[in-house]
């Protein structure tokens, strides 16, 4: 897979191609500017540093017994330092937002965002680190040199198909939880929400054949996770068709999607997938055609979940569908990874995980479906991701599976 | 360099031993162990985070106007994150108080307890960067490739020699401060304290000679820094013996430290370079016998600055000695590095310095010793660690001075 996994800033340069806003739409006034100001985070003593008998236990000399006591015994850094509430948001810049490759620096606003929904929604203390590199060896290594500050690793907005091959060799050389949010927390919300479009309308994952488009971070993650689940069938969608195994241009991650989805053996364009589909889940950010959402099977589910635009406008996919979703809070059924990946990390910290399984990924999207209860409606298949149920919910499904599942150690 | 310069950890082990204590000597209702349970840190946001409307604004969409600017005007990260007020405590766990070489995992202790420090006394946010490799070019690769996300790096606890080339690669290839605390923290408390100790006993930095006990981290940075503040002469002892010209068994850092140092051309033992000295400074962890301080000159200074057992017990330093000074927090007159280190990096990240130049330490041990003012004495030369001038005082002059010497960018 390395051959063909190159750095994506030495390139043409072509990712940056309607990247950044021009710059006169820079405006200090805007509100989002003047919330940045200065960031949005900090960090806070626990505990007391107000005189020489706090300061003689909280540093030297009372420090050195418990680094003495870490040493001998390892496993105690999870009891005496925040090593085990403490999260590092990893990203390369690479692939943020719609921006693309805005690089490290320019990244840093979505990755002090995501630390602070994960204090926010799981209480889960993260610090950003964007890095300076793109090439998977160099990330790889980093991330491993600096585990051993954290209790866990959320990979964030890194390019596909680097992005897989970084989470897979981080996830064998650690201890700890390594977690690409794009893939995993999209695929656990989108779970939910599907498991609750099947339980309204009186259906079972297996009856129903999905069709994903874009073969990325998140469409990959996405076809895996239903596969896992029990769909009856997915086929996934790249911009040159239906991944499947007699296509000749698949790189590696896409050759074994080939193998693993698509059991209808279709070909050709994502329109002609559409055609007595159950289910649709974009994850492109291009457009699907009103025809293609009508040619779809009675009661279908349109999930259209690009930002800032949605492959189908939710006004036209509610013609011909039974539930819509998108990724927009200005719509009903937002699917947003903010309901995902803060239970599931403080569900993996509370037990010390040394990794998030797939039984996790299941056990959250199941707890999160569980959180609409018996207001489901065709309107309201995803809970808000302000309802305080959400975190707790997940947080304790997931702790719970990882204790079954046998990788929790405590 | 490099050739002599090996992974500690590769080792024979050697550096271990007598580190950690015995582990029944761990006590979890000892209060050091019940005030670490937990960590000593958290993060919090700075911003609400509270409804749909701040989340809009937090993070998407709003944040990406903000990713947008960065990424055409790279400048505004120090506006808009909190890049500026960040610093990583970088270690590799290798020199950690003095128990040694004990991994990185159990050097967490004391980087978070460095980490309150600088938030306590300067008003920095700080990250403990624990890392899993010694070798200097990792160290300096790993660093280098997680700077984006920091305003600042603070090297702490890494064993000599390797220190001193980490430092100095990692200012070659950053432009942000990068200070090793254990080298430059010391040595400006130990000017500002050796300041007021000449200006008490009415002499001048010119006229005084001073030997060090001790050629590691602080040892070779208090030379330097005494040379560079005008010391008469400084003479640096290592286990063998007078740093000196003649001798072969150096390292290139203490060959450079022979042909700076020891203008008086002294060889052979520590006690020997005594006999008629102005100042000791002990930075080593031996003892210096009470003969050799007797022979030391009239109004000497004796800075027994190791920790727990000062090299000589001040009340054996009291019989000959001007002015004693120690580490220890029990004796007056404590040479705490954290009078130094929070208010460096707040002066130099409030003007966002790309370096921390010889100018700036220099003027941060002047405004130390200045805090002093009028209250001079034999048991106050150097302010105590929770006197609130302190930190303000050192800022204001590190940004003054990062202005005079044109390393400040605002």
């Amino acid at each position: 897979m390395a051959a063909e996994i190159v750095n994506p800033r030495s390139d043409s340069g072509a990712a940056q191609d309607g990247g950044a806003e021009p710059l006169d739409s820079f405006d200090a006034f805007d509100p989002a500017f003047a919330l940045h100001r200065g960031g949005k985070m900090a960090v806070q003593a626990t505990v007391p540093v107000r005189d020489k008998d706090d300061l003689s236990l909280a540093y030297t000399p009372g420090v050195a017994k418990v680094c003495s006591a870490i040493a001998e015994q390892p496993e105690l850094v999870h009891d005496y330092t925040w090593k085990s509430s403490v999260v590092a948001v990893v990203t390369d810049g690479t692939a943020v937002l719609g921006l693309g490759d805005i690089g490290p620096e320019a990244s840093l606003p979505v990755m002090e965002g995501k630390a602070i929904l994960f204090k926010q929604f799981g209480g889960v203390d993260a610090v950003p680190i964007a890095l300076d590199c793109t090439g998977v060896d160099e990330i790889v290594e980093t991330v491993v040199r600096l585990a051993p500050s954290f209790g866990g690793i959320n990979l964030e907005d890194i390019s596909a198909p680097r992005c897989f091959e970084i989470e897979r060799r981080l996830q064998e050389r650690l201890d700890i939880p390594v977690f690409h949010d794009d893939q995993h927390g999209t695929a656990v919300v989108t779970l939910a929400a599907l498991r609750n479009a099947a339980r309204l309308t009186g259906r079972t994952l297996g009856q129903l054949r999905a069709v994903i488009s874009g073969a990325g971070a998140a469409g990959v993650a996405i076809a895996k996770m239903l596969i896992e689940a029990g769909i009856g069938d997915v086929s996934v969608a790249d911009r040159k068709g239906v991944v499947s195994r007699d296509r000749e241009d698949l790189t590696p991650v896409k050759r074994e999607l080939a193998e693993l989805s698509n059991k209808a053996g279709l070909t050709g364009s994502l329109e002609s997938a559409l055609a007595g589909a159950d289910v649709f889940i974009g994850v492109s950010g291009g457009t699907v055609p009103e025809s293609a959402v009508a040619s779809m099977a009675e009661g279908a589910f349109v999930f259209a979940m690009a930002n800032p635009n949605p492959e189908v406008h939710p006004e036209v996919a509610h013609k011909y569908a039974a539930v819509v979703a998108t990724g927009r809070s200005d719509f009903p059924n937002q699917i947003n990874n903010v309901l995902a990946f803060p239970g599931i990390f403080a569900g993996a910290l509370q037990v010390r995980a040394s990794r998030i399984t797939e039984g996790m990924k299941i056990a959250a999207a199941e707890a999160l479906a569980a959180v609409v209860g018996d207001d489901l409606a065709a309107d309201y298949v995803i809970p808000s991701p302000f309802d305080e149920r959400v975190a707790p919910a997940v947080t304790a499904a997931v702790a719970a599976a990882a204790r079954a599942e046998g990788v929790a150690r405590r």
